[in-house]
């Protein structure tokens, strides 16, 4: 941690946090109360040393040749995550992964509101997809000034994503959850995370063919 | 490539090659039929000299000072993630997660053909989602046997996605389609591709604290 409170860490190191407070709470389960670096690296499917750098830049939790505390672990990454706060989230697109994201109770329980779902269609319009509203997608603009907004969840085909996406952009929002089959090209102070459905299921085609045989884990 | 037709590649180029596929795409789309080594590693969000090493692999499509004949590199890779073959796709669980994917027609585009769903709940059997039937869960085995199934997807909450994985594993299956929220624990030769919703955006929720500033792309 920097001397201001802010803390510089790489992209990798933060994509792998969430999988660390997801097995930390796994162990916690299973009554696992503390752990070394090498037990958690095999869960973690990494190396010991990796994990130790991984938690340093944190201030570090563990002590030598006692492990790490779980339970601390699991309550600091928390923290760093922000699952303590609440997040308001919209939702571009009123459609089948929308209904998939209102419906999960696991979004809620971590912090994440869905608070309003935009919608170009008029059929959609004064629904609700669960208990979210649906509303026209031109009065984005108007709920976006007048109400905390943190994350943008884009669930709407190639091309209007990368149009919608800008313009919510020039509203001020940066932080963007993006379903869309493309990257949204936005100016690096956005910050994107995107599940690319396709993309992953065909990592698995690509295994099928027993004749590719990947080289490491 | 090897001799005996085999290729040896890292996890992570494989990672990275549906999103060539995808962008290539878009390129064709755009009527750019070459690109510099240069020009697609901005794209890609990486350096030229990564695009020309991850080409590589599969006997380069570039010449020197030419740049690359984008149709072909997209053919090839296309052939290499095997989008010209159909591949069965069984789910296991028939909730909200299962009607987005079944619903999402570019699936099918890419050679996806979701055959059957499995789930527990006797209310559910019989019924179709979309054109695909739901069928109880203890049916799995015998359909395993008796048709050709490519890749398993496991659309349950964490405890039985284990269970059943596992189970799955053992009737031969050996590409996995993970969206519960927890590492599957299979042996080394299962392929498993994890989609989890909650970790990406708890990624976004620790970008959110302005104190968090990433130190690379």
């Amino acid at each position: 941690m920097q001397k201001d409170g802010s803390r510089k860490i790489s992209k990798a190191v933060i994509s792998r946090l969430p999988a660390y407070y997801r097995n930390l709470h796994e162990l916690l389960e299973k009554d696992i109360t503390r752990i070394s670096s090498e037990q958690l690296s095999r869960i973690m499917k990494t190396t010991a040393s990796q994990v130790r750098q991984d938690l340093n830049h944190f201030g570090g939790f563990g002590q030598q040749g006692y492990g790490y505390n779980v339970t601390r672990l699991y309550e600091e990454i928390g923290k760093i995550l922000g699952v303590e706060e609440s997040h308001k989230v919209i939702i571009v697109g009123a459609g089948n992964i929308t209904h998939a994201l209102v419906n999960y109770a696991g979004f809620h329980d971590h912090g994440f509101d869905f608070i309003c779902i935009f919608d170009r269609n008029p059929l959609t319009h004064g629904l609700a997809i669960g208990p979210v509203p649906v509303r026209p997608l031109n009065e984005l603009p108007a709920f976006v000034r007048s109400n905390k907004v943190d994350i943008v969840t884009i669930c709407v085909p190639r091309e209007p994503a990368k149009i919608y996406a800008k313009k919510i952009y020039k509203l001020g929002l940066r932080s963007f959850w993006n379903f869309a089959h493309t990257d949204l090209s936005l100016p690096d102070d956005a910050f994107v995370k995107d599940v690319h459905l396709l993309d992953s299921v065909l990592e698995l085609s690509y295994m099928i063919n027993e004749k590719n045989i990947p080289v490491d884990k």
